[in-house]
């Protein structure tokens, strides 16, 4: 338990993070690359991905079985590494939760608001993510002036699973969801899931090079190493040689997860162990 | 319970079928087709859905609860209406219950070994129904000199769902997957997943008239009919008007699911309703 800690031996906690599956390794991998004396228990949902496709309900309830979970670790945080989860159960997350959860959204529409010169800001995300309106209603709350443009791109999820990052069919897909985000005239576009960082160049060549791309997973380490720091919980030493820095939980098919995570992380993932989650 | 029922209650009582999601209502809609007098419970894990990258362990627990949740409805046999499922969990899910169920895998295997001219026999289906290899396993018990050619098509299940069956990316992904088959010389291909007769036109169209091709559905119906029909379970009579004749139950996204199922069925699907199924 958290409250039997030292505030010294807290610090020395790990991160939580999770998400429905591999995409929460691009936030993982900026929070290694950000606050590397930090330790990670990271989480993915493989029995249950994708989650961009299912309910408000369902969404919750999964997020709040890998809450649970990631608590028997003594995470000191938690950061919710997937769009559709911090868009959809977030608000009830922290509600419940007695050690500071933070998401990916918040900290994407905070630079988006900021860094955009026209107004026009689009949003690419899970068609929960845009149905929400969640990245509208923050962006809103810093650049009330600002108009958002959003649009679900749902196969850009397999498409990236499958490894076709640099394809001509996910230039021919990406062509067709960004056409209208061009015709509007943005200037700043958020990529609201954590699976399109990896097929960045590809978005980046078709929205072209005049549109700034924000990817909310760096904004999400800055923003934890922050939290962090103001609440005393920055880990100051590097981890124990031999310490088991990463950790890596799954609800299903382990084996092919560490591959996939292998091709993202370049630190060299050892092991991926599998949950039962729903016994959470 | 089933016991309590007498046999003329028994073969009025539903047919079972579940699938991972909408898939299975092609299977559905061929029991609909070929016997009109029976009534359907089905379940879509829309909360869990894709099976097909899952493993065996995953795919069989799922399997499980969704069995005890159909037999609440005291159904009086169980369709498997899924690839994966049929190939991971039917051996188990046999074993295990007291009611008949059938899957989709044993009633393509037969019909492709049976038509097949040159004894080369092309599956698609998904990663883990390929992996299984339970396709070769049916086809070699009834003919032994058959060369089976399996390849995994991950991305036609998402873009069935985004509803692009009728579209040049879904034709350059078929070209892909497809070409080795050609290349084989296979005469006869098994659409051994249950969202792939909704891209059947363009199947057929790459693979060429030359190849036969087999909906495992329309052969599951059949095998279906002929099995309620030996053990007279077969329902004789109409459905009573104004009677409840197909009833859809889904884990998640029921308005989505019903939305779906109406473009496949043209029955008009009134309502689906939403069952936790983790608790069964």
């Amino acid at each position: 338990m958290n409250q039997e800690l030292k505030p010294a031996d807290i610090s020395r906690a790990p991160i939580g993070v999770f998400d429905s599956g591999v995409g929460g390794l691009t936030v993982a991998r900026e929070i290694m690359r950000q606050i590397p004396n930090e330790s990670i228990c990271y989480f993915g949902d493989t029995a249950r991905v994708p989650y961009g496709s299912k309910s408000k309900e369902t969404v919750t309830r999964f997020s709040r079985q890998i809450v649970r979970f990631l608590k028997t670790h003594q995470v000191k945080t938690i950061v919710v590494a997937c769009n559709t989860a911090s868009a959809y159960a977030l608000d009830e997350l922290e509600k419940e939760t007695d050690i500071p959860i933070i998401g990916v959204v918040k900290p994407g529409a905070k630079v988006a608001a900021e860094v955009t010169k026209n107004g026009k800001i689009g949003v690419i995300a899970t068609e929960a993510t845009i149905g929400s309106q969640i990245y509208t209603q923050y962006i809103r709350e810093i650049n009330s002036n600002a108009t958002i443009y959003g649009k679900a791109c749902p196969l850009f999820v397999p498409l990236v699973e499958e490894g076709l990052w640099q394809d001509p069919v996910t230039d021919e897909i990406a062509r067709r969801y960004l056409t209208e985000l061009i015709d509007s005239g943005i200037d700043t576009l958020i990529m609201g899931c954590t699976h399109y960082p990896l097929i960045r160049s590809t978005i980046g060549r078709i929205i072209g090079s005049d549109v700034t791309l924000v990817n909310p997973a760096y904004e999400t380490a800055l923003e934890l190493k922050n939290m962090l720091k103001e609440r005393g919980l920055l880990n100051e030493e590097p981890p124990k040689l031999g310490s088991n820095q990463y950790q890596f939980y799954v609800s299903d098919a382990a084996e092919k997860f560490k591959q996939f995570a292998n091709s993202i992380i370049k630190y060299g993932i050892l092991s991926a162990k599998t949950v039962n989650i729903e016994d959470y």
